[in-house]
């Protein structure tokens, strides 16, 4: 139940060291930083008749059941609604693809919660709906923020695709719905080597993406759903607004639904940017 | 979309503050702080059968879509489920009793996010099912904290009913259902008087409690969710795990599902707490 939150820790004890070191050589400076902000930013779409499924899943639906004012004197609303697991900003639990992986109340909140990167393929993403983000693109991405990928991330795909959301067609590569329409499916996710490098030479906690799957669309074996599952690194898929989001220096939040025994579920997920 | 998150920096500046004190005096302890630790406590019950709903709502209910090996050699794991918006471990939005408060997708993230009080009235509220926390609880929380509620507090009511979870007799007053159940039903909840005197003398941002609802079991007006949810300040119902949270000093992050126009819904709620 308790967990404890090393990575939050971190960042807070690295503005204290900054603070501390700042403090000594420039006393007076120390108050400029109370007005650093941090913003929220949510990453989640919301729910409703637009929210986009795979296209053999149960879309959300919304059912009333009371709204107005009551014989009693007081305004009431109220709905029930049904969904599938996996539709719109939701979360993979390891389970979804591996048979031993974790269900979604059982994936550890650390996992969920700490230091994140971006890594921004959307100048070609944009450009070929079945890009594959590919180990070179990892590798760019290290050597231009001259880092490697830091232990223990939540890392975020950006492709630009969300900037097509709800709209099927350029989202998903078809308004069709059903079996007959995943011949259909074009949008970018990450190459299965590339996905095989990142779990043999980095070690993240979780991965992002701003389209409908972490395999591509016209991907046939979901084996990146497999490789990075096994290994219980959970995934978010249909992320948003990573245009806003720098390359790193940011935290993220994504706490799902806790269904007992769940594939996954409904993700509400934001980060939390020093600006 | 982007929110300052005020009260978020204040902590870490409060923190950043007592470091650039403590480096100055004694600046051999500074590396001292990076033992403190903070932990992460979840304050959600899981979504199952058990689940304790209204007695008139429709209860959680997980279907199964697929489970096992596919034709294609992976394993492959998914659900449905159906739902009411109130149920388990829930926020209730301002227009769940009022006509012109925010929907669910519309309560301001700072307001979900941020630090925290508790106020624990079990030793009363074990005793008498029928208990009313009151304006006297608060006063005596602030002598004894020797501090106002302070502004822009999420307020926790600990009753210590959420230890008989998911027995509905014990936790609820009652195993039935329906509308003959609504009279059976015995829990603690907030005073009127208690409500008003909050809104009226102090300034908080979200309130939540460890039973099923804000208004107490025998309630027949729900005057608190009037009186609260008017104010666009949010509640969240059936929250568990208050017993290991401290009076003051603690932070919480409660992200709700994002249901466009909800008048509330699942809510992952968790506390970080500095061991
Ligand atoms: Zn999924
Ligand atoms: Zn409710």
């Amino acid at each position: 139940m308790n967990i404890k939150l090393s990575l939050f820790i971190r960042v807070i004890f690295i503005l204290f060291c900054l603070g501390c070191a700042h403090k000594t050589e420039k006393p007076k400076k120390a108050s400029a930083t109370s007005t650093k902000q941090q913003k929220i930013v949510d990453l989640s779409h919301s729910f409703s008749d637009e929210t986009i499924y795979w296209v053999t899943a149960k879309e959300f639906e919304l059912d009333t059941v009371y709204k107005g004012e009551t014989e009693k004197g007081y305004y009431y609303s109220a709905n029930n609604f049904t969904t599938a697991e996996h539709g719109g900003t939701h979360i993979d639990a390891p389970i979804h693809f591996s048979k031993t992986g974790q269900t979604v109340d059982q994936i550890p909140l650390e996992k969920l919660i700490g230091k994140a990167i971006k890594i921004d393929v959307s100048a070609k993403a944009l450009l070929d709906p079945d890009y594959q983000i590919s180990i070179e693109d990892f590798k760019e991405w290290e050597k231009r923020e001259q880092i490697k990928i830091p232990e223990g991330s939540i890392v975020l795909l950006a492709t630009g695709f969300s900037k097509y959301y709800p709209d099927k067609l350029k989202y998903l590569g078809t308004n069709e719905r059903g079996e007959e329409a995943l011949k259909d499916l074009h949008f970018p996710g990450l190459a299965p080597e590339a996905a095989e490098w990142l779990i043999k030479n980095r070690t993240i906690n979780a991965i992002g993406i701003d389209t409908p799957s972490i395999d591509y669309g016209q991907s046939q074996f979901f084996k990146i759903h497999v490789v990075l599952l096994s290994q219980n690194i959970p995934a978010f898929e249909n992320v948003t607004n990573l245009d806003v989001l720098p390359a790193t220096g940011f935290e993220i939040i994504a706490l799902p639904m806790k269904i007992k025994g769940g594939s996954g579920g409904p993700l509400r997920i934001i980060a939390l940017v020093t600006e």
